[in-house]
């Protein structure tokens, strides 16, 4: 069954094409059916609280918006909280855990999913800190796996032809699709997309994988513009007007001189550095959550939402009068634009008197998103006084903190950038009053927001992409790219990525790309820590299951102990997932001689691998006394091929190897002849670098002798 | 000498970031310098020819012409053929092939770089049908290996903050960002770059290089940006109309309906096969010239490129004759500028009467970039008739056909841009005839280069990234992705890429990313071929002499036969060059048990493998007689992990092993204890499918059985 006939690989190819559009069509929709979603019930609420406001009921505004938050976090954090728990935050680190060749069957699981979409509607239209976009890279790679299993036993969807994806390899590069298309869909950038699926999420990048996410991206494009088409023509109610995020800064030329670098350079040095306080900041107060509040129970966490949320409103209420109230723009005045009474627009009335505006309340009070166009908006000078922006990036930046880490859906680009946006406004503020340079305050706005993704998130290519296709204006590329690289280096200086950070703080045990320099000290043979438990080649039935029973292993080396006495030979690997199908099926042979040929019994598909859930347990598998006597050939179900290596290797070469070729299981061989044809099997936790510190503690001092510098060697 | 302290990781980073930056300012300087000199000189040329026209001496014109083109071509042929033979062609393919791990030294040899950039101006300035794009990316990448060479012996530069790049992955990081530079540089292009360079040129992909492809891409933008400022100021003589490439369709507002994807699906298709057809031909012309031409010596390559550029100008003069004289559009006549007497522009008068212009001269009678900006140009429907573009695209693709494969360096993006423009320029103008479709010509033009590009070089994100920075029109994204997708899928069908095709016929032993099917069928020990030649672990001066006298190999295993007597013990391998280091060097000791501190006479530095050149040799080493009888110890120059397969492993999963790590030797150890500890050593050549086939030949079968489809399952 490893060999496959013109068909089947036809067969592959089709269907291969297919998921990757299926899983452009389905993330293209579920990004529409949220955008949708929020801007409705976000619109209608503000509406709402809006003509309250003018018709002076404040309290009674109040109270409703505030009513209206606490419902929605409500319903999103005990649908988290009680249906699914991996759904909470932001998606991204599990992804990338996943993509690691970390096997966390709930990460992708069906519930997992429909809490996503739920959850994140309900956190983003109560107002909340926190974006749809990362809960989006995680509905995609949910989407891609749930058609990735090969349907499904329960529900009786056992066609031949969604099976052909048997191996984690395909999983993991339908996986990769997925979170391309969560990308794609969630910014409309379909290029941002491909980069981000290859520079943070995947650990492996093949040239082939890139056209199939650049494939998947592109369907996510054109059904993103069919449903916008759709929608402009008034059928999606107020979702016409803010639409799927696109932050144009187009109607700008950016015209810039030598002189304006130096400001770029600032804003590139202050976002790495804020960027990296932000890191530290945010896994502190996750640590904070899950240690002191989450430890209570699960209705800790519900309290936990709706308290952040209640913080929310209330910010989003009070702080406003601290805004200034300052003149309508002409042109804004004549337009009729200023004060805006609608929803989205960049000047909110509030507590101001006719043809006047208050600069707070109009980014306070509307969606993030719509507050990121405000602070983008270009060719509006003076529109905000500085301490408003100040008081708005304050403010932001204390609620991001907060709001990370409850048991809601929530994505970090959003609040990255509405953080940056803000810092980089209030620079351009302060510039264009002490000189005169060229660049519109909208620009420093969108390279503020670069640097602190830049320093917070530590992509850069892919960011660079994303930016460049919100904002619709390709002239901003040398400056984007500049900040971004000042920002990231910058903030490779303090810690790691974002990402990184949060995947160590959920436990997944994840290899770097490259090995850590104490592993040079170190041979294969050292890192060997598990008792090996062979197995021979015809065994007893009786002795699998007490084997299997007993460890909890999921490969065994197979060993021919008959052919010249005294000198076993290594056979190969088999596992126990293998060796499962067999005992359920009963393949039992009555003597030790006698020949079955298993593979007649079986089909390939049998022995796939399931896509999420447990599989099978060895604990549901009954076998009677009469049949514990009987025995299994290994040699039909063995992988006759493992990658080995010498007890002798080096442990950072052994590392490579496993972690390149992304090898679950990795024999040591000895390097002499001796009684045991193999010393042992090394699998991913055995080389978890904390683990080995655990067992050779002396080389902590050589792990971090060179702690940060080594980040740049790679 | 493998440890490494503080000081050194720091030096390393620093070098490390200096030579991307130099890598970056160098290469943008030397798309400068090719720039203003292709656009000085070809104006030039241009500028007085038109002017005799214009004064009716036509034959002086045509002679004039003629002459400076044969002068041009003469130079830079020369130059190839007898100081610079590995400059001819586009040079992407070379670089592919050295960062696929191929050691050719002379691919990147400064002489090449010199000839490439002084060829390149002679060919481009010649109108030669060349771009100077691939060229320039093999500039960026001899420019890279220069700087990694480590300093040079010859011109006394061995300054040791020079010489941190001692390893090939180090040079090979150095060259790919020298690959991007070169694409950033040519195509103003930065994010192109750096998907170009991971794309299509480097053979194993690291977030971390993206990371430093990116800054280098960034310093060439900055560069290039600095000197077009300069340029515009008046300094750069005919340079600042012309300027760097690029193709600028902003003004349009793309606006398309579901109706225009009809004819881009056409254009995919279309070109997908044009473009496999097109692959196919320059494919056999290269055979034809390589087989036929060149044999008959250096002076007949010479004549060839002569041949070339004389009926390039004799089609440059002529063919307008064909062309049709139209009236001069209202505004471009109120604007004066139709005709355009000038070298750019979108008129040319020709033979026509005043106020009219020759469509096909407007084409013909100009560099290529600008022939492709008339072709792009949008707002300007009827400007050509469709029998002028018709002609245009047999003439160029007849030129294209025949131009690539001689001695001169010859880019083969323009071209093919120039192809793909012209075709879908035609389609538009049939289109626009027939139909009302929104879309305008100059956009078919633009879609019609990209479906030529697709189909031909079959690079997907890169060349999508690189196109829409070339037109500066985000908004075109999803249908150059399309049409993209669909030519690249239709042109896959046919055969292999264009840079592909031409690795194979340089003949460089180049490793796929896959295995094949067939080597499933066979295991590692089935390619073993050479006969393995062991060192003791001491071993005689004189037997060492021998062996690397008398053997090509390049690694030798050590075999320890002390310690238990009878079983020899495999102690690792040993690299020639670093025998011939220590035989140069004379670290000899007189007895097989006395022991030399080797490592005390030596730094890592000795060890070093010379970037270029051929290194040392065994025949310039002398050994007295004396000294034959004396020992060398292996041991501190053993390499004690190399990678280990054992004889049974399947060839496919070696070839992965050996192809993902990108090895040089791979041990292939005995499955049971054996009177040899290692069984050989399996290298490159042993991969290759081609000999793996000559070995093998009942397996062909196999390997053609899908010939294709395998191609999809990447």
């Amino acid at each position: 069954w490893r060999a496959r006939t013109n068909y089947e690989v036809l067969q592959y190819v089709i269907m291969k094409w297919t998921f990757a559009c299926l899983i452009g069509v389905l993330t293209g929709l579920v990004a529409l059916l949220i955008n949708l979603a929020v801007e409705n019930i976000a619109g209608a609420k503000l509406l709402i609280t809006l003509k309250l406001l003018q018709s002076n009921r404040y309290v009674l505004a109040g109270l409703l918006l505030t009513g209206i938050n606490l419902v929605l976090v409500l319903f999103s954090s005990v649908l988290c909280v009680y249906f699914g728990p991996a759904a909470a935050g932001s998606g991204i680190p599990e992804v990338k855990a996943y993509l690691n060749g970390i096997d966390a069957p709930e990460i992708l699981a069906p519930n997992t999913l429909v809490v996503k979409i739920l959850g994140s509607i309900g956190a983003v239209s109560a107002g909340l800190c926190v974006g749809k976009e990362g809960p989006l890279v995680h509905i995609g790679a949910c989407i891609a796996s749930l058609l990735g299993q090969g349907g499904s036993k329960r529900y009786h969807l056992r066609w031949k032809w969604l099976q052909v994806f048997k191996k984690d390899k395909d999983r993991r590069d339908l996986v990769t699709c997925g979170a391309a298309a969560g990308v794609a869909g969630a910014f409309k950038a379909p290029v941002g997309g491909v980069l981000f699926a290859l520079e943070e999420a995947s650990s492996w990048w093949r040239s082939s994988l890139l056209w199939r996410t650049f494939f998947t991206s592109a369907v996510v494009a054109v059904v993103l513009r069919i449903g916008s088409m759709l929608c402009k023509e008034g059928k999606c109610g107020l979702f016409g007007a803010g639409g799927l995020i696109l932050f144009d800064v187009s109607d700008v030329v950016v015209g810039f001189s030598l002189l304006d670098f130096l400001p770029v350079v600032v804003l590139g040095v202050s976002g790495g550095i804020i960027g990296s306080i932000f890191n530290k900041l945010s896994s502190r107060t996750c640590v904070f959550y899950s240690h002191y509040l989450h430890k209570k129970g699960s209705l800790a966490k519900v309290m936990l939402a709706c308290f952040v949320a209640l913080v929310t409103s209330i910010f989003c209420l009070c702080l406003p009068a601290l805004g200034h109230c300052r003149p309508c723009p002409h042109e804004a005045l004549m337009a009729n634009e200023c004060p805006s009474y609608g929803r989205t627009g960049n000047f909110k009335k509030f507590n101001c008197e006719a043809g006047h505006y208050n600069d707070l309340a109009s980014l306070l009070f509307t969606t993030n998103d719509d507050a990121i166009r405000n602070l983008f908006s270009t060719n509006t000078p003076q529109e905000y006084h500085y301490a408003s922006v100040l008081i708005f990036l304050v403010e932001t930046f204390l609620l991001t903190l907060m709001t990370y880490g409850i048991a809601v859906p929530s994505g970090l680009f959003i609040p990255v950038i509405l953080n940056g946006a803000s810092f980089g406004r209030l620079v351009g503020i302060l510039m264009s009053a002490s000189h005169n340079l060229k660049l519109d305050e909208g620009l420093y706005a969108v390279l503020g927001a670069a640097a602190f993704l830049g320093g917070s998130m530590r992509m850069t290519v892919s960011l660079c992409v994303i930016l460049l296709e919100l904002t619709n204006n390709l002239s901003m590329l040398p400056l984007v790219m500049l900040v971004l690289l000042i920002s990231k280096t910058v903030g490779d200086i303090f810690n790691k990525g974002l990402y990184d950070i949060h995947v160590r703080l959920k436990g997944f045990p994840l290899l770097e790309s490259h090995s850590e320099p104490f592993m040079h000290q170190l041979t294969a043979a050292d890192a060997l820590k598990n008792p090996l438990v062979k197995m021979a080649r015809v065994e007893k039935v009786g002795v699998i299951m007490d084997i299997l029973r007993n460890t909890r292993h999921n490969a065994f080396p197979v060993i021919d102990f008959s052919s010249p006495p005294g000198k076993p030979v290594f056979c190969g690997l088999v596992l126990r997932s293998h060796l499962l199908v067999l005992l359920k099926h009963k393949a039992f042979q009555p003597r030790r001689d006698s020949s079955l040929d298993i593979l007649k019994l079986f089909s390939g598909f049998d022995f796939a691998k399931p896509g999420s859930g447990k599989g099978m347990v060895i604990d549901n598998i009954e076998v009677s006394s009469e049949e514990d006597g009987m025995y299994i050939d290994m040699y039909p179900i063995t992988n006759a091929s493992p990658y080995t290596v010498l007890e002798t290797m080096s442990l950072a070469k052994a590392y490579t190897l496993f972690r390149q070729l992304g090898l679950r299981h990795l024999c040591v061989m000895p390097k002499t002849p001796q009684d045991e044809p193999i010393l042992g099997i090394l699998t991913r936790h055995d080389f978890v670098p904390e683990n080995l510190l655990t067992l050779y503690p002396y080389l902590k001092h050589k792990a971090t002798k060179v702690p940060r510098l080594s980040s740049f060697l790679a």
